[in-house]
């Protein structure tokens, strides 16, 4: 199953000419996820190349405009659209009213618009994953998600199976399925024909926070950790009086959960995105810093590694760069 | 005094990969008008290689979501930059109620922002031009606005004023102020040194509406009339029935009300730019589809016609085009 994370919104406060402010997309299978829907947000999916998404669930992490500002615009043009599908909206504490407010500016939908806080911590369930909302430290009400997939079962060893004389067939699904079958009077346990389970993959995203355990704890052993890097170093203090962390930090907080593969996003237009990279790979070695519409594709584990793909800036795949690689940040 | 029409964003409803949605940028001398914000502006503006104009007054033709969803976050980024004019903007009756909604999203902003109905005709005042509205067909409250100057006094003929024996020095100011002075016993009149008054420059635009008598009236002779082409003529059932124009119907009303040049703006993604033109050109010789960040030159009349500068599309200018010129619409 295919999961890839788009970026497509990647600065911080404001956007720039290259970078539009916060969004994520997130492909899993046939499901669509946007983290965060900053101003600019529609727009930038018709740019990536991926085209106006139906979307059936956008996760906002807080309340800040650079956040949420693309909401009203794509619940609108959605409605333009003649979709009928619910579109679930679930942010922290104070999205309620923020779209009471918004409901006079948006108006009717026609289709089923739903707005929740997240109060579990497990805020969807499909197929074979969760995503799970932690708290994280920004001032506000603020919330990061991890996407976390189930193991699946080892992969099944025809020959062993063919060796202890169990036939092709419906025994195969049966030992498949974790049960254990009887061949000639003699019990076939799965165990002996499957190898071990295959781990999921996990991505977490830490929207705008200080670091913390939250965001260490969900990004646990993680494939792919998205984590803002809104300053460098030089203005720690601002990233601790903004609530805010710096590339260095982000950094740290990768190696001691044990992350795959890093991705500095939230970037401040004060610093050159290589510096950011520079400095949080003095730290961890699988740094990336996507650009608008870079994506991170993520084979099963067993496959490969998550990477880098890069996009010219307009939605086209240029190349692909092997993370901690050298090469443009 | 330069006066430059910047095309921000001519896409109608909803933004396309090519065209963001309502916003048209005028400056004049020192003055920076913009006249609707749709989503995405701010950036636009960035992108336009203008940057992000330290504006003065907003104009808002109507309160639908693709003409003003740019406010909150353009509002927001000025605090950020710590501005501290004040920022006016002006729109149709419903405007202060849809801010007291937005209040609540943008917060406190560290300057002074207000907020009005366009209640008189005369919106704004400024050194030797006004910028009127009028009032559009559109469904909901609607307006269009055009900026008129004043006409400017005729060349000063200084061969004539020494012919009748005035001396260099300060009468020939007090002709060009209009007053008659004395010389050796005999009164010269300022129209015995001056030229015709020099008409003044006028750019109309319509903001979405039905073609109606106030848009001719306010656009009679102007330079330059920016109109909607929300549809084709194949679609006019569809333009009546959403309070729209046709390509056609903008075009036949600019020749009707003697306009030098139009210029078709808020067009739908389902037809060609290049149809528009085609079926407005068929109507009326000077008509020009902008795309986004392109921009309108008004010279003085006399010193020659608007005329269309073509953008590369990310805010390099690489031609000039005459109106109604042959090629790519």
């Amino acid at each position: 199953m295919d999961l890839t994370v788009t970026f497509i919104g990647t600065a911080a406060s404001v956007p720039t000419k290259a970078r539009g402010t916060a969004a994520t997309l997130i492909a899993r299978g046939g499901e669509r996820w946007l983290v965060d829907c900053g101003e600019g947000t529609q727009r930038q999916l018709l740019r990536s190349g991926l085209g106006l998404v139906d979307l059936d669930l956008i996760l906002v992490t807080h309340l800040h405009g650079d956040h949420f500002l693309g909401l009203p615009g794509l619940v609108k043009t959605f409605g333009l659209r003649g979709r009928e599908r619910p579109l679930r909206i679930v942010g922290p504490r104070g999205i309620l009213e923020l779209f009471d407010r918004l409901g006079g500016v948006i108006g009717r939908t026609p289709y089923p618009l739903r707005v929740e806080e997240a109060t579990a911590e497990t805020v969807h369930e499909t197929d074979g994953a969760v995503i799970e909302s932690f708290h994280t430290h920004h001032g506000v009400p603020s919330l990061g998600y991890a996407i976390v997939e189930q193991a699946r079962p080892g992969a099944f060893d025809v020959a062993a199976a063919a060796a202890l004389g169990v036939p092709a067939g419906p025994l195969f699904g049966r030992l498949q399925r974790g049960e254990p079958v009887t061949v000639d009077g003699r019990e076939v346990r799965p165990d002996e024909v499957m190898g071990p389970a295959r781990s999921g993959r996990k991505v977490a995203l830490s929207g705008d926070t200080r670091p913390c355990i939250a965001t260490a704890s969900a990004a646990e052993g993680a494939d792919l950790l998205v984590h803002e890097a809104t300053f460098l170093e030089s203005e720690r203090d601002r990233a601790i009086e903004t609530g805010h962390s710096t590339a260095r930090e982000a950094a740290a907080l990768a190696r001691e959960a044990g992350v795959r593969l890093l991705a500095l996003t939230h970037l401040s237009s004060r610093f050159m995105p290589r510096d950011a990279r520079a400095e949080a790979g003095a730290e961890f070695e699988n740094v990336a810093v996507p650009r608008d519409f870079d994506q991170v594709e993520l084979p099963f584990r067993e496959r490969g590694e998550a990477r880098l793909i890069r996009s010219d800036g307009d939605g086209v795949v240029v190349g692909r760069e092997e993370p901690g690689a050298a090469g443009p940040a």
